[in-house]
């Protein structure tokens, strides 16, 4: 295993084309500028990058022109989980032999109310597969997505099993008293909570930082909450992260955020969803920029 | 498009290796024999079939080793839904290309509350990149496993859109009344209905036939109801069926399927299953076959 960075993560957008193809160049620009704006890593095809509407080859293509982009593999946690083990085995593998300092791994999602020991099976399986001493891979527990939940008892099978492997989880449960749980039950375990909310709690009870979808249009308020989380001025620079949140999620998330770099870069490129996903009409726009107005952003 | 058959379809089971790989022999061999059982179609690749679990290559694999095998590809309701577009034209047009009646099509399942205009854009990009006169698509509503749910709304726009291209679903909702408005509000839409338990009521409205998992193992019963509906033994035939389905569904119901081929071809290859599915402990492998000997099966 690589060293594994600490800080504010992007799940980074995925800019299509037109034709809704995935578009490399927009893809490379938006992650160089992340990292130039602040953020500590990225999080190639998280949830916010509508990575689950993307086959298996368009998301090995965008990760070798991150690459071949000039952006730092050992800056990366690549989400690779995928419904079955030889497709979650494969984004793993070529994300593992790019370099990359982990993985983010869904569970196995479409078959709902499986047991921890089918779900204990399925990774241990993956590892096994991928059979290589660099993998360090981070859980993805977002059930009200995927779901399929991440529980304790799965958590310590595999810390049991795979502890130099199974290092770190994203918490995207949108529940506090679940990331507390994880941070005081788990030691060691690299807890990443899923949202800026709750960023300064979670520090303070050991995260090592935070994988935020609005770190896509936050960098810079994002990297000073972060810079500043022991400093006097933590719970203002909390708060001014938190009603940017605020205003985004007023909308849905990921069209919200392609609407803001869009305007942002005055890059209407940037407004193409996959469906199913669907961008935000000319009301719900105007609600958006409205409310970041309220909020200062 | 190909002449459509009606009846009793088996969402057939997928046989694995003792090292999680695909069996195409015992595949191809479970195939043929429910077709000589009685059932009049086959479903490859549906939720019973852990097609989920399966990786493109794999399911391409095993669906040629079946047409090669010589199950008929008119017979063949192929599940060919994915998370992301190009994955599911890929395998649609695989299936379509191999001379297959129809296939069965999830909706995009990852991304959870999408609108139905979402939806209506994947299904419609879906259809104009795989451009084929012949493809027949089978919506395929089962919102408890998935998470999407196919709206009314949505069936109708589609119909709109494609009346000649999209003319079925089968509906797993287990829910009567939604079968009920399928029947009654979309004349002209081949409903399958998921579940035997209401297989006379729905073929007594306009029903086509039945998708059932348990068709894996009482293909005979169930063709039996199919030919006999409108007879006077009709209510005894559905219930026979109905009392064996009551007694599979005591266990969990893919490893209880699998369980039952297993013993009753004596091949215990079949009770393999691949992660995140779990066999049945002795216990349940017990409580199973008593309430199928208790339902007289």
């Amino acid at each position: 295993m690589i060293d594994q960075p600490n800080g504010v993560f992007s799940p980074v957008l995925t800019p299509f084309h037109g034709d809704l193809s995935p578009d490399p160049e927009r893809f490379v620009a938006l992650c160089r500028r992340l990292i130039d704006e602040g953020c500590h890593g990225l999080v190639p095809f998280g949830t916010t990058s509508e990575a689950n509407s993307l086959s298996i080859e368009e998301r090995e293509g965008l990760l070798e022109a991150l690459v071949e982009g000039g952006v730092d593999p050992a800056l990366l946690i690549v989400g690779t989980g995928l419904a079955a083990i030889p497709d979650t085995v494969r984004l793993t593998r070529h994300a593992v032999g790019l370099g990359c300092a982990g993985v983010l791994m869904l569970p196995p999602f479409y078959y709902k109310g499986m047991s921890d020991e089918g779900l204990f099976a399925a990774y241990a399986e993956v590892i096994e597969r991928v059979a290589d001493e660099r993998l360090a891979i981070y859980l993805y527990h977002i059930p009200k997505v995927s779901g399929v939940a991440i529980s304790p008892k799965l958590i310590g099978s595999l810390r049991d099993a795979y502890p130099d492997t199974v290092i770190g989880i994203k918490d995207s449960s949108g529940d506090w008293d679940n990331t507390r749980m994880l941070l005081e039950d788990f030691p060691g375990l690299r807890v990443f909570p899923g949202s800026e909310l709750i960023m300064l709690e979670a520090l303070r009870l050991g995260a090592v930082g935070c994988i935020t979808a609005t770190a896509n249009v936050n960098a810079r308020g994002l990297a000073r909450l972060y810079a500043g989380w022991e400093g006097e001025g933590a719970d203002d620079l909390q708060e001014a992260a938190s009603s940017v949140r605020r205003a985004v999620q007023s909308q849905a998330m990921v069209p919200a955020l392609k609407a803001i770099v869009a305007r942002r870069i005055k890059d209407d490129g940037w407004l193409t969803l996959r469906p199913p996903m669907t961008g935000l009409d000319e009301n719900q726009t105007t609600a958006l920029f409205a409310a970041l107005d309220e909020a200062g952003f």
